[in-house]
């Protein structure tokens, strides 16, 4: 998805941005709404996520702008964007290529606490190998 | 799932909270997976949201810790925690009770934008009434 020029100028016109200027964005797969990744985006970003139909975040880190997958070429491609009830955080639904986190797995979220052993622990597999993608 | 004390301590201390002290929290249902909220723990939230087994959070505007559900009874039961590949930020998987959302909805993101309207459409059908709900 996208938008037209005059939509997306209403949409980020329409997002409470917090006072460092960024939101809060939810981004997870339009298939199975799973959470991929959580990042933020500025007023920028969002309007050229529209604009492209392409994730782009705000990397607060980098301190500028990045197309998600821009090393790895695993980009997420727009199908959907929501809204929270305070219009203060998005969720940006989307089909994700090969993979959304930069360790090789589907998801960021790819380990859950065990309370036993009082850890981490992965419990989804790979699918890329990130020695091979980012060279 | 209520963690016991020492497991919920090794759990906050492997998180990596901002410098304002709070890390941000992707709440999903844990049957669908659906996008629920999107909150904030402090240490101390995250430690009696483990301790409870029920969702805790920071409420930013308000300034203290918050119980999920404390006036309308619709709390969140933890079922899973899970990270990032960054380590900072968190997934808690729960058994919502009724619904998320202040507005009757059972998640906060119950709008998408639709670029033809140019505007926000609600997609989902409410499951309480708020006005009965809260009084």
């Amino acid at each position: 998805m996208s938008a037209p020029p005059q939509s997306a100028a209403q949409l980020v016109d329409r997002v409470r941005f917090g006072t460092d200027g960024l939101v809060p964005v939810v981004v997870t797969d339009c298939h199975t709404l799973r959470l991929l990744v959580l990042c933020y985006m500025n007023r920028e970003a969002l309007a050229k996520t529209l604009a492209e139909g392409l994730v782009h975040t705000y990397s607060r880190s980098r301190g500028r702008l990045a197309l998600k997958g821009e090393t790895s070429g695993h980009v997420q491609a727009v199908r959907q964007i929501r809204v929270n009830c305070d219009g203060n955080s998005l969720e940006v639904r989307v089909e994700q290529k090969v993979g959304a986190c930069h360790t090789g797995h589907y998801s960021c979220f790819y380990r859950h606490w065990d309370p036993d052993r009082g850890d981490w622990v992965v419990d989804e597999d790979q699918v890329f190998d990130p020695d091979c993608v980012y060279t």
